[in-house]
């Protein structure tokens, strides 16, 4: 079952473009008149059938609404850029699989990572929400250091920080289940004591990810799971 | 804290060969008298002093046990070598990360990929478990076909199917806390009927691992966070 993603649904009128339409008619080989599942990426999976097509869009009528996702994942990771960009790439993929509502990246004190390709990561946002049938697009933020992504992480109830410094709980019996949660992992050296600081100041909390020392991208997922799989 | 990895470790006496001296000797440039951490794979962390350097191999004398892990983990996760490899050697370093206790891969009815590089999973093992500060190897097994590796997981007390074919309970509910328990994971194209009913006969218990379709090495993961998170 291929899903498209369309960033334009208005009304009964949906549009396809760039790579989405690519895909759909040089790699599918689609034609006006066929039958195509398309999602608006905000929780909703339509029947949609191929109208117009023109050089540079796809223009689609929606038939009816197939799925709907009512409840939208309330967790979020904020992290930090790995030095290898491919296992940041992992787990943003990974993260969207499993369902996440929002990627927050940050350039921590001892990041040694100092950009990130935001449109390939975008790219993967994309793929992996078509491939696993979620049906909600994370979004996905950068902050140019921890500062701004201590200040965007005020939005949400509750505020964890992976920190291995120190004795703390488990993150799994400290998760409110289905209420806005944001994690924050540090990178690879781990944060500076002034970032745990400044963190606290902003109510986050230290939770602990369990006894093994886990790489960033892989403490990003654990820490997803533990509130996805909380009680 | 780096530690290294001994395969051969006979009363006080343990040896360093292949990467593991060229990393002690060459990279970190440690000499005869240094102190170094090694570990058994089987669950023990020594302090030990390098002793004699010759050409093939470094000889350790062990000082002291400093840390034994006494609770290896009793899941295990069964699944297909995925069409791109690195795929697959991202799921063997997560798993180790997190906490495996054997990797059966086998080549089912629906696999695309027929062969695996074991060596060079081997030694993503073997990093992966030094870099977490586990300190057991988890074991890598290799059959060649479903019925194998159904047949070799009959040592586990609980034997579970992730199938997407079907209703089933989710795994987090169904897991016995620290009992010998085995995923079964099937390749891109999912498991065959004829297989499903296969490991029924063997007593596999189709389980659900949510409502997403996750690619296989994600399922992997996600069974076994499943695992490691029940109550």
């Amino acid at each position: 079952m291929i899903i498209f993603y369309s960033r334009t649904v208005l009304a009964d009128q949906a549009t396809l473009e760039g790579d989405e339409m690519t895909h759909c008619t040089r790699v599918l080989r689609k034609q006006t008149g066929d039958l195509i599942l398309i999602t608006d990426g905000h929780g909703k999976l339509y029947e949609a059938t191929i109208g117009m097509i023109t050089k540079n869009a796809l223009h689609c009528h929606i038939k009816k609404t197939v799925r709907e996702t009512l409840h939208p994942c309330s967790y979020a990771i904020c992290t930090t850029p790995t030095k290898n960009p491919a296992r940041l790439e992992w787990f943003v993929e990974k993260a969207t699989e499993i369902g996440i509502r929002e990627i927050v990246l940050f350039f921590a004190a001892r990041s040694e990572k100092k950009n990130v390709n935001e449109q390939r990561l975008h790219n993967i946002l994309i793929s992996a929400m078509k491939q696993s049938g979620n049906l909600i697009l994370p979004k996905l933020v950068i902050c140019k250091n921890t500062a701004d992504a201590l200040e965007y992480c005020k939005t949400y109830k509750h505020r964890f920080m992976a920190y291995c410094g120190e004795e703390a709980p488990c993150l799994s019996d400290l998760t409110k289940v289905g209420e806005d949660t944001i994690v924050l992992i540090g990178p690879e050296g781990d944060f500076t004591s002034e970032e745990v600081e400044t963190a606290r100041k902003h109510a986050f909390q230290v939770v602990s990810l369990g006894d093994a020392r886990l790489r960033t991208e892989t403490a990003g997922i654990v820490a997803l799971m533990m509130m996805h799989l909380a009680r």
